[in-house]
């Protein structure tokens, strides 16, 4: 198995793009990692892209080969792969194998989502829940993660206050993220005092609904430095799966698919979560933030409401999580969040990360999930 | 880079299976699969299932999620592909990589389509073509179809009946095939008396609309013989993108990503098109049966016509085409179909093709293509 390095990534501007295309979009973050790697697009040997329904979204399915044609990449080799909200993170592992084949030596791994050119993108998101078991019932995603809520606080004593403060300071970094849709500060009030969405969840802690690309050019570990004086390395790539819905789980309080990719990421990389400088998690709720931090090893089960009031989650904690401002500020582009955090982690360990930069620091990681844990990707990149 | 070989095969019957949902339909090609390499579900490590529009079809994304939970394979890991018709040829490809970069050992890939459980899956399907270009404008696949006939027709004398002939010994085949959906003789009269879809294509030249899945069991070439007397292997595992829209085309007689698949296949294989012995060919429409034995370097451009008039892909013929029935007869479950022409290929190379077996071939080609060409697979097995 070849190592695999990253040589350029990029992020589109996240929001509501509406005077730019689907195919524009995906292209922008294409040219945009592409001119960052400095190499030239027909160095590219093949294309993975993450998106999760542009089928329901903009009704277009067979998107690799449309952005392959817009892209003028034809006859370059590429692929859709979806996952749900763990899209991103799935074409970022399937660029990997393809690279650790050999099949392949330079490869683009790209994300996309054009979410706003609907009047209600709900029953397109809701089609990442069990249709028959979940989605058919009325249930939605905002449902499903206040009943993981309520749960988390019965069992575990979580309040809603530690709730608040996960959107707050993932405001605070992503205030510093030009990038981000929602680059701007909020206060616990605000999140208190937001619109209900669904019990005990409100606005504030909700991620968006978000426009926007990312990409990331990859290569084999042994090739990087002919391209880049800053290679980062794949130090894990690690996938699992976990029931779709949520009646069929032994606990609602654990992402048992986050464990045990983890677990395997962990022991790829021979490192522990103590060994984890930073952290891009997948907060689509607060709730999930929380979830996160536990599931990843970072805090003990159940403690994930304390350790994020205590700061330990702060830039400048024991360990910083979501310095781009996360799902929550950042914005969710359901296909495009997995390269979004491969991003921002390559920019931090590069030392580029401008005003959000953490010092210092030579591992991180990105976990991105699928619905509520039907799918994770965890990942661990180093300098 | 690890050779990959094939342990198990399966196809559900293919037809309108309106009493077995997708879930339970994928399922069962996977247990089948299971079943045919007699191995444990629980050795499996990974699963790339392809799948073109089950967010149109079913209303349910994160399908890969779905089928890991309901075949009871969580935590491992599960990614759907999508390429439009050529989904089933990609999850194939990208289960090869897996097994080839040494990230997994046992890898199921498999393809399932559940297309009649809507009214008209017209709109479905016409999201695999240009959707500003194309679908917006009103143009469906037949009628795209249509006018690369025309054009052949035009450009190199390919006659009305020649198309026909092609459906005709497709069915010939098919009929010789349990698990077709149409498994009955047709005549050259028939296929010209039915009814009109797209000038000058009729009704039977035209693939149906197919419920049905498929699964094919991949792992180290050098580890088969431990699982069964009668591996085949993968000699090519080949992919290009072509533009998306008909309009953008050089010539839209020739599929350039069916051109560029099958150079880059023989190049792996070191083989030419005189050592293929049996080819499945993506004869979604009889036009595009003609269009394949052309790109795929089996007669020269323009001569499919006559070649298909002469008898050569017939069962005894130069080169047999679709000894399944193809598309047009064995059904054509969109994500599904790549897998299924592996399967075919999988038990003509073993001998295991019952009655519609080829006497004693040792190479055979698989060609999948998505839209009218934005994507193609190639693939070459051997015994």
């Amino acid at each position: 198995m070849r190592d695999v390095a990253i040589i350029g990534v990029s992020q589109t501007k996240f929001g509501e793009l509406w005077d730019i295309s689907f195919r524009d979009l995906v292209t922008e973050a294409g040219l945009k990692a592409v001119a960052d790697a400095d190499i030239e697009g027909a160095e590219i040997e093949a294309m993975f892209v993450g998106n999760m329904t542009a089928g329901l979204f903009v009704q277009q399915e067979h998107i690799a080969s449309l952005i392959a044609d817009h892209a003028g990449l034809t006859p370059m080799p590429c692929t859709r792969v979806e996952a749900a909200c763990a899209s991103g993170g799935l074409a970022l592992r399937s660029g990997i194998m393809a690279v650790a084949s050999g099949y392949h030596d330079i490869v683009i791994s790209a994300g996309v989502e054009k979410m706003t050119d609907v009047v209600d993108p709900t029953p397109a998101i809701a089609t990442a829940s069990d249709q028959e078991w979940e989605a058919q019932q009325g249930v939605t995603f905002p449902s499903l993660y206040a009943m993981i809520a309520k749960r988390h606080m019965h069992q575990y004593g979580t309040t809603r206050e530690q709730l608040a403060m996960f959107s707050v300071i993932n405001h605070k970094n992503g205030a510093l993220n030009p990038l981000a849709q929602f680059p701007m500060e909020i206060t616990v009030d605000q999140v208190l005092n937001s619109s209900r969405v669904a019990d005990p969840l409100r606005l504030l802690d909700c991620s968006p609904v978000t426009d926007g690309a990312a990409a990331v050019i990859l290569c084999p570990a042994e090739d990087a430095r002919k391209y880049t004086d800053t290679p980062i390395y794949v130090k894990a790539s690690a996938q699992a799966s976990g029931t779709i819905a949520l009646h069929d789980r032994r606990d609602i309080t654990t992402i048992d698919s986050s464990v045990h990719a983890a677990r395997t990421a962990y022991d790829m990389a021979g490192l522990e979560p103590k060994d984890i400088q930073a952290v891009e998690v997948h907060d689509c709720f607060s709730i999930n933030g929380l979830l996160a931090i536990e599931d990843l090893g970072f805090v003990e089960k159940g403690q994930a409401g304390p350790a994020v009031e205590d700061g330990i989650t702060q830039r400048d904690g024991k360990i910083p999580v979501n310095p781009s401002g996360g799902l929550k500020s950042r914005g969710h582009p359901l296909g495009a969040t997995g390269i979004a955090q491969t991003a921002e982690m390559v920019w931090q360990l590069r030392g580029e990360a401008g005003k959000r930069q953490i010092d210092g620091i030579e591992v991180g990681m990105t976990h991105n999930i699928g619905g509520t844990g039907g799918t994770a990707a965890v990942h661990i990149f180093g300098r």
